[in-house]
């Protein structure tokens, strides 16, 4: 599917949201691509970023479904609004093991209010890609609401 | 409702499990309580835990609703097994503002070989308590598989 | 958790768009109950609504969970508007299996633009309930949007 | 993604289960394909199978749905093994108005004991397909336990 956005400066507007996110830097988090619809958050492997048995925390892998599928959905909204989850779903497939996570998030539908958007999660090791989770979210649109401003999960 | 453990210890084998993951130091997080089928996380807010506003990040969020909701359903489960999410979906309601999260988890159900159940996250404002997400998870009993070897996800 | 309801007749407009909907007819489900928040529908056992073993088929649990959810969160909303799911998550816990199968919801937070509800699913054997599944679902509030129009899902 | 078979007579064991469901003759659902790991199922419109706007109900979208991707997830299991829905969590994205409902499911991971599965569903309007929801589930391998029997939900 190809998504016309909304806004042609939506590229920096991500980006600049993504930058403000602390936790992003706390976890080391890198948005790799952003495009109409799609974006690519990437994280290293750290040893303090693991479970029990030194995988990938799962709490990492939601986080980063969660925040991939939030900013593809942000990628066509009007420039004045912001973006909010509403909430996501999670399926864990398999070990997280190897030198990085990746999220890849697509929108599924663009509707004015709501958005709904996949995610899949991949391990990488030794440059080899393998699914290791898919998440299916929710996102609404907050009409005329900076992003800079403090947002409202109220909706 | 109330639950009988298969393990007598399972107080003990849960908090070893809880303080063998590397990413619940790296925010910070505390397991405040476990009970039969029931545990409690708490994380104290950090200005590098946020998202764009300054709320905690619902990455965070999501992270202490599938910690406490796992380690409420592995209390139940019989000492030589580990515990495994098979996914989880999460509702965010209001903003995470405070000065701490607190994920409240009680299992709804606890079978053989799958366990769900259910997490309230609040925000803690002066000391008040106010809901503002609730998940429900699956998870899974893997028998005979020690919580100190390599888990894995493939189920 | 207690509510007050936007519209002191919701009950009587909650009842009147569930006597609109075909498919409650043709599977047998009545609305027993609805306040402010809250509502219940049964569906009686029937040769003819059941997957290959005899026990209720997944998707009518899953249809009275999520009519029993909207309805709870439609009671809350002020009189010209009109419900729409969202989305929603169930899970099958035990066998569905008796004379009939009763769906509870209640809601656990009502938002202007958005409802989260919780619903569980109950089968009755010999006057006896015991939990089958349970859901939580998200409903959105369609503004000045009458239940008699047509209405979108395009949101 | 390709997956084989384990029972290369995985068709009639499918199409075999599928019409003992009464619900699906209930509805008017017809298994119309399935292959290794995937499943289609069509359900023509009926005025009995409606919501309060005439449109397809949300239960009947969530049956096909759920339906769908559990026979999709059937298809990889070996012969003497059942299938049972762990959850399944449904988004509804736009009207679901037409001739015809048609729920397409794909497995995302066939593991040992659980498999995850996509499922979109379309309403078919003068021929032409349009997208009205997505679903994603897990399933879960009954070992040693006929289809024929009283499956357990238990688990």
């Amino acid at each position: 599917m190809t998504f016309k956005p909304a806004d042609p400066d939506f590229e920096a507007r991500v980006r600049d949201s993504f930058s403000r996110q602390s936790f992003m830097t706390t976890i080391g988090a890198e948005l790799v691509h952003v495009g109409p619809g799609e974006a690519v958050v990437r994280v290293p492997y750290r040893e303090d970023l693991c479970q029990q048995h030194g995988l990938f925390h799962g709490g990492l892998i939601g986080t980063i479904a969660d925040n991939a599928a939030g900013y593809a959905s942000y990628s066509l909204m009007p420039p004045r609004n912001s973006v909010l989850t509403v909430e996501y779903k999670l399926n864990l497939m398999s070990p997280a093991l190897g030198e990085a996570l990746i999220s890849r998030a697509l929108v599924a539908r663009a509707g004015r209010r709501i958005t709904v958007c996949h995610a899949d999660v991949y391990a990488v090791s030794d440059g080899v890609e393998k699914l290791c989770a898919t998440a299916l979210g929710t996102f609404m649109t907050l009409e005329n609401t900076s992003d800079h401003s403090l947002g409202s999960r109220a909706a």
